[in-house]
């Protein structure tokens, strides 16, 4: 929220309409700083190795290559017989059935002659060079093994069902690149490499404090005047959902020395400080009041809703600014420090953008980048929850995606194209 | 993996191309048997009541309605001056200004022919009606507190800059519906209408079992013609990210007493028991083997991968059979148990399903609904990744979504669109 305390002046606020481009800076730009803001952490160089199934959802801290092929070795795509396709011409022939080859088995090479059962997954013997599937052959069943047999067989060529080794994956290629997400697909190529260890980068650690004479935790009667918490759940939750760990201060008044203490307090065992609140262009906004004197800026971004940010280090730690209204933190999260760190660590994932059509028209501020909040939906249209107002929680739970409105524009037609991220 | 063992029968395995449509279960008709199967967990009424933050990611057990009106009072969306529109004729008109309201302070009330300085987010006083920006102000900023002083403001119709009370969400009004998956929005959302604790149902509890003697432990040595169990941390970690609770079993050989036991030795404390591999139309698969005797079936879907898929119980435990190659396994459970759990307790949240142009063409059996691998791109597109083959875990791993060529189809071009599922 903008602080303000009765008795204080209050200079001429932050238009938030209609500012002129020159005094904003842009979205892009705002992303490179935080990037750069947050670039020791990635060289510090804090990784730990884990178990593959402790290492979900994380990013990956190196290159790995493959110790062996997919498949290690050539195998049946196909319950069928093993055969050497230049015993079969043309028209097909009669070949002698071996003992079968079940899966997990070495088997003994192929004769010339013969064709050997085989099951989906098993190794090509020796010696064999196609796979006829089952129902192909004549009979179109596997004979009892241990009895003499025969089967005929069509004209197959080589390499028909059959998997070759390394023909998913040789042996020595790049398995996953660094900054990979390892979510299930990952973890189980690892595995199926034989790999049951993974080096990861460490989580990053976010101090959270929100602030504001006005805000009261849930479940504590409200009195008047006086709204409820929803950042410090908000910005939690969406912080843990993107895999970081959060330690939550209790809500700071709007007395700077209370904010710089508890930040103090917490500064030496986090990568991160976020704040939310009191940092519009007021005279007395408490999270500039606490900066002062730090490495830190305020700024405004060509951006609706979001505009005012604050950035820098407080003691040395890196320091994000949130403004004040939930909307608008949760765009600033997702604007910003979200896409900074799946760049750099490959955690969180990066959120999907697509093309949508709008369902209905909207309008934006000319020079400002406007973030709205929408339903996109499976036929390809996006419609909007809610005004461009930042307090709009309950249309921020209605929604599953953001909608881009660049810069330069400032009216959209139904049916227009716009990006949309699907939170 | 197929399974057989030396010396056996092998019988006509199941046909993995060309299978006529009369012999094959439907997609749409295995989904609803699942949900069927699974609905008694739904009925259980196995819910419990947790703080927000520990229900991150959780199904919200009933219908909330809102306990306050969201915003609870009629609050300024402006810093500028909280006026009453009729003293502010066509040309505007000079007010006294009086104390300024802060947020979070309950002011007093606004005497005709005064303006009160106003900050975003504060309560706008009896007697005012509407909200002046203080750019619009002649002079446009705000006089020294205690100074006695005017302002000239332009003419203002009532209601402008003003949030009214529930604006967003009138008290009582429905503010999450039952089955909604929780997220940071909604999580905030509660906490904007001060509630701390919410209901949600429990997770669900799966004993995972990976089957097959040609499989092997991954980080031990790979003897040949034996491969890495992939599909144990594959599905462990699909099924721990879409929120489920995972007991894993060591890997079970081929012999159905053994699987039989290791699954009795669980199954009284879990709600679903899901196994890999021992599936198909072979006469001795042992997850068919094992289940004899059990109120359980084997069919054979019209879908590519993941044709052969058991269903049932287990000693009244639910059983799902999952086929024995790592993508069939997954596409398994994204087609069947993860949308069937996502509508009955709405978590996990639901797949984004869009549509996307095919980068390039594919073939498809005529009679299946096959589910390839892709890498959908910003621009709309989607490049497959790998073939139709189901033992790719590499180009797995390089896919960000499932395409979806439902039955009836055998071909596309580039260009033609499908629907495609985020994973």
């Amino acid at each position: 929220m903008t602080a303000s305390t009765e008795g204080r002046t209050m200079h001429s606020p932050p238009h938030q309409h209609g500012a002129a481009p020159h005094q904003s800076r842009s979205v892009a730009r705002h992303r490179a700083a935080v990037a750069e803001l947050l670039a020791p952490l990635l060289t510090g160089g804090k990784t730990e190795t884990l178990a593959l199934r402790d290492a979900l959802g994380r990013g990956l801290a190196h290159d790995i290559a493959a110790p062996l092929s997919l498949p290690p070795f050539a195998n049946s795509q196909m319950d069928g017989f093993a055969v050497n396709s230049s015993d079969l011409p043309d028209d097909g022939a009669e070949l002698r059935v071996v003992d079968p080859v079940p899966a997990g088995a070495t088997p003994a090479p192929l004769e010339r002659g013969c064709a050997a059962p085989i099951m989906t997954g098993a190794m090509i013997p020796d010696g064999a060079d196609a796979v006829v599937p089952v129902e192909r052959a004549i009979p179109d069943s596997f004979p009892a093994p241990g009895v003499a047999s025969t089967v005929w067989l069509p004209a197959t060529a080589a390499g028909t069902f059959v998997r070759a080794a390394g023909s998913d994956l040789a042996a020595g290629e790049q398995a996953l690149a660094a900054r990979t997400f390892l979510g299930p697909a990952q973890l189980g190529l690892l595995a199926a490499l034989g790999i049951r260890e993974v080096t990861v980068h460490r989580t990053v650690t976010v101090l959270l404090a929100t602030t504001g004479d006005e805000v009261v935790e849930p479940g504590t009667p409200l009195p008047a005047g006086k709204i409820y918490d929803s950042n410090g759940t908000l910005l939690e939750s969406a912080l843990r959902q993107a895999g970081l760990t959060v330690v939550r201060t209790a809500i700071a008044s709007d007395r700077p020395e209370e904010l710089q203490a508890l930040l103090r307090s917490h500064a030496g065992s986090v990568d991160l400080i976020v704040t939310t609140g009191g940092v519009s262009k007021g005279a007395y906004e408490v999270v500039r009041q606490a900066m002062d004197g730090q490495a830190a800026e305020f700024v405004h971004l060509a951006m609706q809703p979001g505009g005012p940010q604050g950035i820098g280090e407080f003691d040395g730690v890196p320091f994000l600014g949130f403004p004040g209204n939930p909307v608008s933190c949760l765009v600033s999260f997702e604007m910003f420090l979200r896409p900074v760190l799946s760049e750099m660590f490959g955690s969180p994932a990066p959120r999907t953008s697509l093309r949508a059509r709008l369902a209905h028209g909207l309008t934006s501020p000319q020079h400002k980048h406007q973030v709205r909040r929408g339903s996109f939906q499976a036929d390809g249209t996006v419609r909007l929850e809610g005004g461009e107002s930042s307090h709009l929680m309950h249309a921020l739970a209605g929604s599953n995606a953001l909608v881009h409105v660049p810069a330069g524009v400032s009216a959209l037609a139904e049916g227009d194209e716009v990006e949309v991220w699907m939170l």
